[in-house]
């Protein structure tokens, strides 16, 4: 069946990691339309590979298998699960690399559980037929994730994989938070290859008219467009996320950022008492 | 329908942006057949994503679709076009990123615009039905290109997609010029992986008795291969234009060069007075 | 026919070599399945390209076509050939680049030539009408290689290409061998993506209590996951070798460790004389 299967993964461009698991899949389903959405997420990061994944990962049709395997703790004990929600199926570990998927669908239970809602289904890997055997104890992209993606893609059901599971990991994601002056904190969830500044504000809580500071820079007012205005703008992004941008240039170059770093969004109502008019009346 | 959808971007393979076009894509048309030509233009370099494009697209059978997405202007007043010639579709943003494909289509009309000849035709993107909506201000490639792509694999008729026009955006493209005392001057388009130096003199232009200038460096004679002579090498290149190459090394490391940089090729006839036989003449 | 094609290279990522091979493929046989095995072998580096490749082309299903170009004699008079063998057909240059499939099917003729066993067979590429015409002399990844894989994957007959050949060239693949003292001497082939050191010591040729020693640091014992004990560790590797990891980090960057950088196992039966009970003997 020619079901796409998607790969994400921290395993880089300069081996051949990524074709073995594609070999194993095509050996078990020559159909199976293979489409990667990003090999170059930091080695072990399991946050990134998270955020990274989750902007590309609802464009895709329903029913698409999805693997993402950044997986700093291949061979222990962690679990290996299957998520299927109403648009797609989900392979990995579980570890939170399905965190921003899995934040949709779940509810927290205890530290870092999350209980499934009933639109969520999800089982643990156990059943060995599926698996390209043997199991190594290093690669399980290769020996579990990839040989399992495949089987699904060809319509084996979910109970076979394995047993039921009521809930999965999801790691904290970075939140923005509202301070005590009014303004908005967020901070720098991912720097893009042109150097913009991704950050953890969703469009939906900003408006034309805020002000930004990151690195001690302001940015005055929202851009629509990359070509607007002079030098750092704030931009309505196209992740659903404010971003930081350098007209014509690299933010993240010019401005030193790094994943992580606050940044704040002030608004209009907040500088109310720096209008002359309500001056007046102190 | 089993179309071939070629991709060229300068977004990096650092980010989920290129799997997000294709999601969009295979959402529309599952059976499109997706083929990367280079992500890794550099940002906004609009030039350089033409002509690394122009270098492949050739070779890709008749009523494939090329998308190119070089666009610093997304979101601005340019142009989103469909260019159809006899061999191919050509969906981007109408700032010159085709322009080596435009150079065989089309003829000098005024400052950078030029008029299609009646083999070609173009239309502007302007009927939203065909995209991914809503549309973002900062990622036409997604939410234009690549669906307007997709439907465009699945026969739509060019008309449909927004209303024609007769002429496109064409950069001027460095061109190589005789010099006075014979010579020809031209310069370094685009550095190869390998450290080969492109330049925009073709290989008609040459002969097996030139001598080459570059950067201080006199390279005397034609190679055809990689692995003859000694030291700097030039080669009639698999592109069709003039290389310089380092047996066994990297020229562009070696000599310091940069896109731009001058090189000239000097002709028998013109050392002609320096031939002892000759001289006696004098 | 949806044949697979793989394709290795040394061509980078920032060029569009890749595109123009693919395009040439898929214009003969627009069915082939085209599958990235790597393209960042540095450049005219053979044999990192045979281990890479020789890392996933067995995990590829049986009759796959591979295509393996790392070439610095492109246009001399190395051969080009295809290599059949029970499982799947390799096209490439006649350099020792498929040196690990050849391993397992030949026998050491003289020099770096191998005489073919019985199951395997092999051709010159000589017969042009299966080429892509005019051939450069500069890149037959696209003017030869390409088109010929392309046509073997629709099926035309292997004697059709051109001569059949009976030895075909291996390069000295680098070996383990036991020192004097009954330890064991490897040395690194490859460090990946996570750095990783991979050696060309074999699992099969260790046990768990092992002593490595790399770049003036001891190992103690055999880790099973990358997640085990602390610092760096001795592994049993996913490609069939003993690799060095440091847990949570980079051991490539950490020792300094450099491709050809020599490694030692030590047995516990060599640190016999070592022990206290054997000691009071003396």
């Amino acid at each position: 069946m020619a079901t796409i299967i998607t790969l994400t993964t921290d395993f880089g461009l300069n081996d051949a990691y990524i074709a073995a698991m594609k070999g194993v899949i095509l050996s078990i389903n020559p159909e199976a339309k293979l489409v990667d959405i990003c090999h170059t997420i930091k080695p072990q990061n399991v946050l990134q590979g998270a955020f990274i994944f989750s902007t590309a990962c609802h464009f895709f049709p329903k029913k698409t298998v999805h693997v993402v395997v950044v997986d700093p703790g291949v061979g222990t004990e962690r679990r290996a699960i299957i998520l299927r929600t109403p648009v797609a199926d989900f392979v990995g570990p579980d570890n939170g690399v399905l965190s921003y998927v899995i934040e949709q669908y779940g509810v927290k239970a205890k530290a870092s559980q999350v209980r499934l809602r009933q639109e969520a289904e999800a089982v643990a890997l156990t059943n060995s037929r599926f698996w390209h055997l043997p199991v190594s104890s290093t690669f399980h992209g290769r020996d579990i994730f990839a040989p399992v993606a495949a089987w699904l893609s060809l319509g084996i059901p979910l109970a076979e994989f394995g047993e039921k599971i009521t809930s999965v990991t999801m790691l904290p994601l970075p939140r923005s938070y509202p301070d005590k002056d009014g303004s908005l904190v967020g901070q720098i969830l991912h720097i893009d290859s042109f150097g913009n500044l991704i950050t953890n504000i969703r469009n939906e809580e900003v408006n034309p008219k805020i002000t930004v500071e990151v690195r001690k820079h302001v940015i005055k007012g929202l851009s629509r467009t990359y070509a607007e205005g002079e030098g750092l703008l704030a931009i309505v992004g196209s992740s659903g996320y404010l971003e930081i941008a350098l007209k014509e240039g690299n933010a993240g170059a010019f401005l030193g950022a790094r994943v992580g770093d606050k940044i704040r969004v002030r608004f209009q109502q907040e500088a109310a008492n720096e209008l002359p008019g309500l001056r007046k009346r102190s």
